[in-house]
């Protein structure tokens, strides 16, 4: 669709205000002028209606004010909840959000990369599945969950910590024989810290433990086979499990069900991410929250700042647990912990 | 973040090509050009690595391939799956997605409109709720849900035919009473066809039914005291239950459980929107399913499209129905459908 060309131009603001061309430029690039033309040059624009070009203005210092964000979608609510915070975060400070939903799509990943070269956005903040990203060193260029050299900063939660926290969590509730589940990219990245925390949490508390670990492209079913070799006498080995993402504690939850097990009398879980119903109702599960307002300020912070060399590699920020029913805390535990809590 | 302008110009792509800037121009900007000569400035845009400078390319084009999506936010479901299939459908044509979280704000809805003025975007496809926005007339501007004059395309889904739908099944799962829940927005809107689409159903049916319609400020416990009013020795009024949200159906669902009624045993619940668990998983409650992959593709085809005066008005994509588990449908039934059932 064709724009009118009968905008007024910078052109006809100073003619209205009886100024010099270059004032009017001053004056809509925030530089110094006199007051009395500043009010005389707004005075104007207001008039005329007059709206900055932001070809213009972006050609000459050389700024979007947008940063793309790389998301593998938007339909998973840990992703759904990181754009929206990253958003706010972005708009906090004039900024806009290029959103782009690669569906763990490494071409697409790509070229988002090359588009921060042709001037098109500002910086890219990304959650990419890609281990082998082409990003131009003096790229702005921060990722999320994975890590991927010293020159590029990595915001995350504190998996190792979440891990740790959920093993002394089931440790705390009297579990005495736990079980951790997970499902995932077999590539490096943070949130693989979640099992080696959770060894530790459970070495810590003198805690059994067994661990069953699945690839991406892995069936589902190995989980299933899993947790029928430890069932016996329509009773289960473990009376805790800690599954890797929230998505995969609410499938576990259905197969425990077909297994006429109940959630948490006989088996306590905790999941990771903090997923709430409809994304601000009440916790699908006992969980690992991950603080996404804080990872999205650190991220949107670390793609503005102008010295790259002060950008830390890796910021890993804390998490927190919340009760979300599949975990059997005393009346008087949910009344003490604040927050969280439906 | 400054970047480097060691960056190769079109003039260095000329000179490399050995040929005139102005055929670099044209083969960048697709224009037709000698075969032999396009081959030659290919090879010398690859030898450089020469990005275009997209700046320059809006200026000239008026075109930034950008369009604006202002929804209220990206963590509730139903617009987290509509930012996605937006997504889908501006990347399938070259576009890419400038998100605006608006958070129900009038002014940032207006600040992102204003935007396509200063040529920052192509145009907006808006989910929104202020009923003064200010749109030119040669604005690009397309909105879901919302009809705001015959001049701006409004999307939606057949909310009328959604409503009667749910009447029906609830009619022909058996029930004999029915009633309606509402809340929401006052604003005139598509989504309050529900209710008389409900209606019309009931009455075709012959069902009983009663309605209770509460504003997006009122308090959720007119449901509850609705809900008691209509409960005694241990029964409930109404078999069957069509709320305007799925949202709202799993809200009223944990009511009807502290009441000691079984969903859907006592009470058959239908909600509306689609809303899967962990945005692709099973359906949260029985439901009318908004076509949102349809609904992103008509508002990118008529945001996108060169003739204004062709462009309808309201334009209602069909729903459909799908299990989700809070419905009486018999083993027989569930077979016969198809999708949608987990």
């Amino acid at each position: 669709m064709k724009k009118m060309s009968s905008a007024p131009t910078m052109k006809d603001v100073a003619r209205e205000a009886g100024v010099a061309l270059g004032t009017v430029s001053k004056v809509v690039n925030g530089l110094p002028v006199g007051e009395n033309y500043r009010i005389r040059v707004e005075a104007a624009i207001e008039k005329l209606d007059y709206q900055v070009n932001s070809y213009a203005q972006g050609l000459k210092s050389n700024r979007t004010y947008s940063i793309a964000v790389l998301l593998p979608n938007t339909f998973n609510p840990f992703f759904a909840d990181l754009a929206y915070q990253l958003n706010l975060a972005l708009q906090r400070r004039g900024y806009k959000m290029l959103l782009c939903c690669t569906g763990y799509n490494p071409t697409e990943e790509q070229e988002y990369i090359n588009m921060v070269r042709q001037n098109k956005v500002d910086g890219i903040i990304g959650l990419t599945y890609n281990p082998n990203l082409v990003v131009e060193p003096d790229t702005p260029y921060v990722t999320i969950d994975r890590y991927m050299g010293p020159g590029i900063p990595c915001v995350a939660s504190d998996n190792y910590a979440g891990g740790q926290m959920a093993a002394e969590k089931l440790a705390d509730l009297g579990c005495r024989k736990v079980a951790f589940l997970r499902i995932g990219s077999s590539l490096t990245n943070e949130p693989n810290k979640r099992r080696s925390g959770f060894e530790n949490g459970c070495l810590a508390r003198q805690l059994n433990y067994e661990m069953k670990i699945l690839d991406d492209g892995d069936p589902f079913d190995g989980f299933i086979d899993f947790l029928k070799e430890h069932f016996h006498n329509r009773k289960l080995d473990f009376d805790g499990l800690f599954c890797v993402t929230d998505n995969l504690a609410f499938q576990i939850m259905k197969v425990l069900e077909s297994m006429g097990l109940k959630v948490p009398e006989d088996v306590q879980i905790i999941g990771f991410d903090g997923a709430r119903m409809f994304g601000d109702g009440r916790y699908v599960c006992s969980t690992i929250v991950q603080p996404t307002d804080a990872i999205a300020e650190m991220c949107v912070e670390l793609v503005l700042m102008d010295n790259a060399a002060l950008r830390p590699p890796l910021v890993c920020l804390p998490v927190s647990y919340a009760y979300g029913g599949t975990t059997s805390e005393t009346a008087q535990e949910l009344q003490d912990a604040d927050g969280g809590i439906f």
